[in-house]
């Protein structure tokens, strides 16, 4: 289990980036742009984890490996664009796999470094949204997932649910594949069904 | 003293998570949305501080009831928010008590580590409004407290009147207690008076 | 060389503060928005540096009078913006040598910790141009460095360039001096030439 999710944490920073550099190319941002755009969707959540935590140097420090397979993806964005491959469907389906795979990676740490429950699941969604969240503040917009459609909610639960399981001392490995299905199933179920949470609109001024 | 200031550091965590949820409310986000404005906006100012000075895991990693306090808060704004509690005056009297409340608390935590004043004084200000800025920030706006208003500059001085007082080796609770009466008069008065600082308008362009 | 390296740390940490106060002016924001500014404009890069490398406390903790010649900038800033010593070019030759200086700086110290010459490069970066996306951000804007200039890419450039020196064991001082005059010609060239990264234009909608 452990060997799959270090392939789809690969496969979640090249989406996660990817969805950096596309948002960068919708602002016209040069290179340069569209690089730190892909770099901070795809680590922007797992550094500021691993900060809160005190686990520093961050991960991708010891592990550059993640900074030129980001590199290799935001480059390759650029170029390849328009091509099959970055199909919207395939595209949001990866993104799904990378949501539950970071959702899973964070909590496993903060776990280890914290033994809290709470904490866990704060830091298991904190890594799979707060690059995106970085990525459309950069873009100067209200960041989407703060929005709407159910993605944040989808880690939580998924969190929440793997809190459960380790719990009851369920395999650690089983918990992690469940907990993933289950937040790869409720993401896609979203976007099928076109499912939002509720708004909150407030009329107060100040 | 300080079993007063660890009462007022939760109306002020209240407070300001209320503020947060407000603000999400009138950008219509989503439940989601509402929790990370409320949460950033209450602990973002002391989770800088912590990880400028190398103080982590940070404080809300090891208490974490501030995190249950918070969501609270956030959940109570979105299905209170028209009720009598809620009324605009009682909000700025508890955030006016917040700003003053977290200001010592920031001075103390950063002056046990450094023990430099002008360092602390900072850390001070900072605690106090880097939460609102960040919170701005995510709901797309240019941060109010660097806009208008004697909000941040009554944090300042009562940082550095508290610094004074602990120079002349006044009594701690009391120059604490000094002090947090001094910002609270400072913010209200300036609520009362309409005054702003003055505005910088420079025409260059570049 | 080294001696030489400190002057100029001085002059782009004044440089860059003035740059955040200047824009803070174009959003009229008042004194305190107008410190805040010139502060993260002038330390912002360094301080992302020193958190994600776990060098904490941060360096101006420690050397506090950054801060006190960050702030005295900005007040000059305000009541001095008129006068002939902010002519814009010599602001840009000035900023020019800022990013050239915190290149090697943010480079050395990475490098130092790390031992890698990729990260060494990106830290080196990033101290030179996240001071400068923060303002940016906090004036609501779609970060300038992002989208337009030969200015993150000089940097880039120059970082590269001081590595491979070092990397053939060559005096440290005199790669230090060429790498930095390699950064500031690159800058002035596309400065005067007016030249610009290619721009990344995408089509998608998600």
């Amino acid at each position: 289990m452990y060997n799959l999710i270090s392939w789809f944490d690969i496969i979640g920073t090249i989406v996660f980036a990817i969805s950096g550099a596309l948002a960068a190319g919708r602002k016209d941002m040069d290179i340069f742009g569209v690089i730190v755009l892909a770099t901070v969707t795809a680590i922007g959540g797992g550094t500021l984890r691993d900060l809160v935590l005190g686990a520093t140097p961050v991960f991708w420090i010891e592990h550059s490996y993640y900074l030129a397979i980001i590199a290799a993806s935001a480059i390759a964005t650029v170029y390849l664009h328009r091509s099959r491959i970055f199909h919207q469907k395939i595209l949001l389906y990866a993104d799904a796999l990378g949501l539950a795979t970071f959702t899973i990676i964070g909590f496993d740490k903060a776990f280890a470094i914290t033994q809290q429950y709470e904490i866990a699941i704060m830091m298991a969604v904190m890594t799979a949204v707060v690059g995106g969240m970085i990525r459309d503040v950069l873009a100067s917009e209200v960041p989407l997932v703060l929005r709407k459609e159910v993605y944040a909610s989808a880690s939580f639960f998924g969190a929440c649910l793997y809190a459960g399981m380790l719990h009851l001392s369920l395999d650690n490995a089983l918990a992690a594949g469940i907990a993933m299905l289950v937040v790869l199933i409720l993401r896609l179920l979203a976007l099928r069904l076109g499912v939002s949470l509720p708004i909150f609109s407030s009329d107060e001024k100040n």
